[in-house]
């Protein structure tokens, strides 16, 4: 299965489930809006990214038992994932996602009708909180009903377990740092290792992996290559965050500014510039009324500053770890070629 | 085991995971504060019945297997209601649980340093929503790590799925009814029969009968008991919310009639009361500064109305249905008994 093939087969799975579920939801009168609002989103795109590395863990570790159970259970992550942006979105306050309305704003306006905005934002809030608790529930569901042996659901429940525990930590680390002027490093980069690195690449390898077999060795080889790129892919997303607009709009982008994201990037920009320029900076992050003006100022001030050059570096010593790491791991030599090109995908990309 | 000795037995389960939960969070240098808030919300009460109701459904099958699982399964549901309750109070935008402040406002009061009110009160929110995200997640987990049987474990995990589809589809119906005008009785009895009869009694009895053994002709004895009991009890819960207070107090409650909850009561009484008493109960319910008088008003026009006679009645109906269904239900007569008492105790309270 090439990559198209496996999103295609995951987006059938998640599109009939949700279809189930909406008509079951229909059959006992129900209110279905919560099913279809997430086949929507799931519909919307993504780059299955989860599915895929699930796929190549379970081809890594010798594709033993069945490809469909193998694909529902990457289905499974991809509804997970739905949950984890949906309720993403709510804390984030984030207004589109995929070029479209968030869930909660969809809804909100879905109920608009009768209701005070204030209370139709309120509506949106709370029904956005349950469709993220669906997506979190049925993810369960997928897996729980891939036919799996009992030997496969015991070797994949406690790697579902740990996955979970890690990306809500990694949010709970995140949300709390946001705002505040702890720009520390070291926070900034067990963030990325929790939501980015053991989340998106580790967790579903092993996950994949498990569903063929135990093997401590391939678990801990998967880890050598996964969590340095997933490190290195998400530096790339940050210097992208501020630099990747500008590159192809002439302007800088104004999102992660003005929500004050707090990367690896600035904090290393705001250590490394001078105090006048330092202290500048700090005032346009996080400031909601951001001019492009002041973000063509921010991105100078940082531009200026060495922090560009340390993260390509800190990208490109992640990339040659994990590509070491590759080419050592005892996985077929089809499987190795395959995970080549998405990290270099991954860390080379210019959008 | 009597209740208080399942209740003390689940508490301790809960209290030991949440304190392995903040260690291990803290040993990776992550934060522990959502393990240890919930661990202070998981203690600070409640009525522990849907853990009780596990153990007697467990014992209504007979018993078989190891009473430990049975309990760590009873804990998970514990944890499942307290996910449950946290990511209700941010929808009801409660103040108060259990003479506590609620998840999202602790949470904002502990964060409110340095930050505006309304950015401290955002992130009260977001972190109640990741602590209700890490409370079903953990539900799992200690579901996962019960030592179940192969076959144990499958005769749950369904259960399981259909239970948390049906509380979330019962609250999304709720959300979407509360504050428009659609007093429609059946819409409401479906709430009541979703939220709680299936949720809060069927399941937790199904989830325990399953880990003794299959037998679908109990599952189904156990069904007739506690829907309408489960109606019952959430029909009295909307008269106590309305006039239990009178009897403590001498003053009506104004929670409910403030917040707008669409009840039976209130869409009977409605319905019922003539058509100028009728509008000005309408222009009272959901009303957020409702002064005392204006309660007593609304108490007096649901009073004069047959409504509460009218539900008096239903409850009685649902009362002995359920007890009729108890009589004839295929299980140990010492079980009959104690679940005879629960019913009663939930049915003729008056608190």
């Amino acid at each position: 299965m090439d990559e198209p093939e496996v999103a295609r087969r995951v987006e059938a799975i998640l599109a009939d489930f949700v279809i189930r579920q909406a008509e079951s939801a229909a059959a006992r009168g129900l209110p279905n809006q919560a099913p279809l609002v997430l086949g929507d989103f799931l519909a919307a795109g993504g780059k299955r990214i989860r599915p895929l590395l699930c796929v190549l863990g379970w081809h890594a570790a010798g594709a033993r038992g069945n490809a469909d159970a193998a694909l529902q259970v990457a289905a499974s992550l991809e509804m997970f994932h739905a949950f984890a942006l949906i309720h993403d979105d709510i804390m984030d306050r984030s207004a589109t996602r995929r070029g479209r309305p968030t869930v909660h704003r969809a809804l909100a306006a879905d109920h608009a009708h009768g209701r005070s905005a204030a209370a139709a934002d309120h509506l949106g809030e709370a029904g956005a909180i349950l469709v993220g608790d669906f997506a979190l529930a049925w993810a369960d569901e997928l897996l729980h009903t891939a036919r799996l042996s009992p030997g496969q659901l015991w070797r994949v429940l406690p790697l579902m377990d740990d996955m979970r525990g890690e990306v809500l930590y990694g949010q709970y680390l995140d949300i709390t740092v946001t705002g505040t002027r702890s720009h520390e490093h070291a926070v900034l980069l067990r963030i990325i290792r929790y939501k980015t690195a053991k989340y998106t690449c580790e967790r579903p390898l092993h996950i994949g992996a498990a569903l063929a077999g135990t093997d401590e060795q391939l678990l801990c080889a998967l880890s050598d290559f996964a969590l340095p790129l997933g490190e290195a892919f998400q530096l790339r997303d940050d210097l992208l965050g501020v630099f990747g607009n500008v590159q192809e709009t002439g302007k800088p982008a104004l999102d992660d500014l003005r929500e004050g994201k707090q990367t690896v990037l600035v904090a290393l920009a705001l250590a490394q510039a001078p105090r006048a320029q330092a202290g500048q900076l700090r005032q346009f992050l996080g400031c909601p009324t951001l001019t492009e003006e002041q973000a063509a100022g921010a991105w100078r001030i940082i531009t200026a500053s060495a922090a560009p050059r340390r993260i390509e570096d800190m990208i490109r010593e992640r990339y040659d770890q994990a590509l070491s790491a590759l080419g050592t791991a005892p996985i077929p030599i089809e499987v190795r070629e395959r995970l080549r090109a998405l990290a270099d995908g991954a860390v080379w990309r210019t959008t």
